[in-house]
């Protein structure tokens, strides 16, 4: 596995300042982006997203240009399919927890390893029902940024390989999402996805499945999703942009198994078929 | 207004890896100390809640004397009285949110300027109610992890240094604390503060004021508050470890005044008697 290259506001570098409010606070944003064939796959709706996370902080995020250009010069170094994972932090200083008027964000962006799930795709995953709850807040609802404990400690429940994903309730037993990933359930050919307006993250790929659904024909609802929609649901996946759509064919734990359905099948070929 | 001494890991340094989970997800938690007068005010106290965080989070933070033996180094390079900061991250690694078996926790220790706020103490502060609300996991409630992006955005809400501080409600309406502070109120000379299950930080020198109140033989309950409370209360009182307490004396925005009341002065009496 090759070492990340990293680039700090545009300059090699592997190091941040202590001081930054992302480390201090996880006052910032970030972005997940699959570079492969030679391209940042969906570019325009990762930073869509990251300026609309940068507007809800309150973050004067106005490097743009610079950010753009920076990943082209990151992409450039990167001679294969990797991830680039993008950071957007306040910058620092300030008297504890009030952003300084002068703050300058940060730009980080680091290309990875993409991982490999060479099944997955195929022939579906098993997932498990996390007992940590997901938090809701409206504020911080749908935008990437950096508070991730709930996440972290969620994914720290399993460690077999044997359970590819958790999936998260909310305090009222709402189903919202996976620790990584967006959730779908289709029910007599209708598409069913968690709205995410009290938690969750509005992910890029969940946003691109909607559109296709809507291309294909198929109805959609957003709306609240509970445990009992989720057994009695027909087909089950999740979505986030580096797996694309994952198909869910059991719940460990539970003799609950779906099978890897015609409706998730129609998805996944019109996303493969689909010029991003 | 002289720069600050850092260590991390025992060793002078100013950046931490962009690769530390710390910064990637807010994956750690921190402390606050005022040292004053040549000491760690509470140091005990504070590292107790430390280590009380690292097992919540379950970050395996084993080098506990190794900090200690930092704090002395650090405090023996400060002049002045200061507030030293400690962060402990869960250190790098990891398949995106899943912690690594064989994370390095990372010692970050700081001293900064004590910040001078020469007349709230004695003629009492101003706060206002922020619109931001705190959202309730029992899971992270109580502990001072780095995950504080709500209270940057309660902070960010007023610019004025005729404000003090800001309360913050939860998503049932209930009154929790302050942006960095936790509250208290006197009601027919009983005292109250806020229960901590599902949000909020235990601070340090709210317990002590639990541990006072308890000496002087003043009856105090632990318990759900709301604006109501508030609104009747005969006085109100802020804590943290740096500002000790501070009289709440006007709810911006509203004709609310209280007092500096004679409990809240006995409070204050007594905790400036006391050894610490």
């Amino acid at each position: 596995m090759s070492e990340p290259v990293i680039l700090i506001n545009g300059q090699p570098a592997t190091t941040l300042s202590v001081a930054d409010r992302g480390l201090q606070y996880g006052d910032g944003l970030f972005e997940t982006i699959p570079f492969r064939h030679g391209k940042l796959e969906y570019l325009d709706a990762h930073i869509e997203r990251l300026l609309r996370g940068c507007n809800r902080l309150q973050i004067d995020f106005t490097d743009l240009a610079l950010l753009q250009h920076e990943l082209v010069t990151l992409c450039a170094q990167t001679a294969e399919d990797a991830v680039i994972k993008i950071m957007i932090t306040r910058g620092s200083g300030g008297r504890g927890y009030k952003p300084p008027l002068d703050a300058l964000p940060q730009r980080i962006i680091a290309s990875h390893p993409l991982p490999d799930y060479p099944t997955h795709y195929s022939e579906g995953v098993t997932v498990q029902l996390c007992s940590i709850r997901l938090s809701s807040n409206p504020l911080l609802a749908g935008i990437k940024h950096l508070n991730r404990l709930e996440q972290v400690l969620a994914r720290n429940e399993w460690s077999t390989d044997a359970i590819a994903e958790g999936l998260m309730l909310d305090y009222q037993d709402r189903l919202v999402e996976g620790t990584m990933s967006n959730l779908f359930l289709v029910k007599d050919e209708h598409l069913l996805t968690p709205n995410l307006n009290e938690s969750g993250i509005e992910g890029i790929m969940r946003q691109r499945v909607i559109e296709l659904a809507s291309v294909l024909n198929m109805p959609t609802e957003i709306t609240t999703l509970n445990m009992d929609d989720l057994y009695q649901a027909d087909e089950v996946f999740l979505t986030n942009s580096l797996i694309n759509i994952w198909p869910v064919t059991a719940l460990s734990g539970t003799n609950k198994t779906w099978s890897h359905g015609t409706i998730t099948q129609r998805l996944q070929k019109a996303l493969s078929t689909t010029d991003n």
